[in-house]
């Protein structure tokens, strides 16, 4: 197996963007595609691309391209996320309750099995078949679920305490979706879904866009 | 008012960021804030930040800071986020609805307006008031409701068909929340909000902490 640390980190936060793009083209049916056309798909020069999958070297077919299915699986696998993952989910409003809904995370290994809340209302209820646990007890269940990841969905100003006990809980990564920044350790992997982040940006373009006619 | 054709893009990437952090840091009851405390909380370098800042020069007070409130009004400005956006709503599944009930959207003055699926059982169902429409006559629809936005929320495979209804009736900004890369004329700005890719990055930095111990 190709071992992840020999791809620099560069690299590394292309590959989930090239395994967006393949798995699109699969799911439409391409079982090889060039470097031209990926790279045009993913929105990257062609031989950044090259250099990039030389890693995944076996997988490129000179005058042909790459094979599809092949080049996602292996890049899964340097990644490490072709196994199942656990996960907890902190913060049971409308968005939390999508995710649990979600039928892609299942489908790509994410499997949540933990669903913390501090609403008293919401403890002991169930969700897709999994009882809604008082966040105060995460530190203890997370060991005996064998989470390894926690989603945080609660609104902003409860984000730091769910991410309080997440880390108390010695989960060491933790995917953001509350628009709030958040305070961890160095050895804690913090990712921000903002979807704000996203709509000032599109804004701001239109907004450029007509400034510029 | 501070003209953002001045401002350069990558400090203009960073200011989202920014204005994400200052909003926290008001929640918490911050009214000032050192440079060195926003740059940490950024995770960004300290000159780089007071660099950025200058081109909002006149909420910076050598020896206390910035007020925060200030700051955040003047980037908001500066982005032309500081305005009610009117958005259409593309795809009413889990995740659809989670962002049709979703707070902070109205609150950060996106307003969703308009609601489009192509399920003939959910045309015509009422979400927060909104009427669910055939996705069909988005072109027709979207000016009439004066949309300037369009959110895409359907299934992966059904995620291009939306951004091209999206793109026929004109709509210059999509944000796509579908795990799917869409394909756009050059005068669209698309973004991704790519759960995936932040839960990949996570996987993998645990499986790289692991493998380094």
């Amino acid at each position: 197996m190709l071992r992840s640390e020999h791809i620099p980190r560069a690299t590394i936060k292309r590959l989930a963007l090239y395994v967006q793009v393949l798995e699109t083209l699969k799911r439409e049916g391409a079982e090889v595609i060039s470097s031209e056309l990926l790279a045009k798909a993913c929105d990257v020069n062609p031989s950044q691309i090259r250099k990039d999958l030389a890693y995944f070297g076996g997988f490129g077919v000179r005058g042909v391209g790459y094979y599809v299915q092949e080049l996602i699986t292996s890049i899964k696998q340097s990644l490490g996320v072709d196994r199942i993952w656990r996960a907890a989910l902190v913060g049971v409003g409308n968005l939390g309750k999508a995710l649990l809904r979600h039928q892609e995370f299942r489908r790509r290994g994410f499997h949540i099995v933990g669903i913390f809340d501090c609403d008293p209302f919401k403890i002991g209820e169930e969700i897709g078949g999994i009882e809604v646990i008082c966040s105060k007890r995460l530190p203890e269940k997370a060991g005996e679920l064998g989470v390894e990841i926690g989603l945080i969905t609660t609104p902003p100003e409860r984000a730091q305490r769910a991410a309080n006990y997440l880390i108390e809980a010695g989960i060491k990564g933790i995917v953001n979706f509350a628009p709030a920044r958040i305070a961890a350790p160095e050895h804690v992997c913090v990712e921000y879904v903002d979807f704000f982040h996203h709509l000032y940006n599109v804004a701001f373009n239109i907004t450029l866009g007509q400034s510029q006619r």
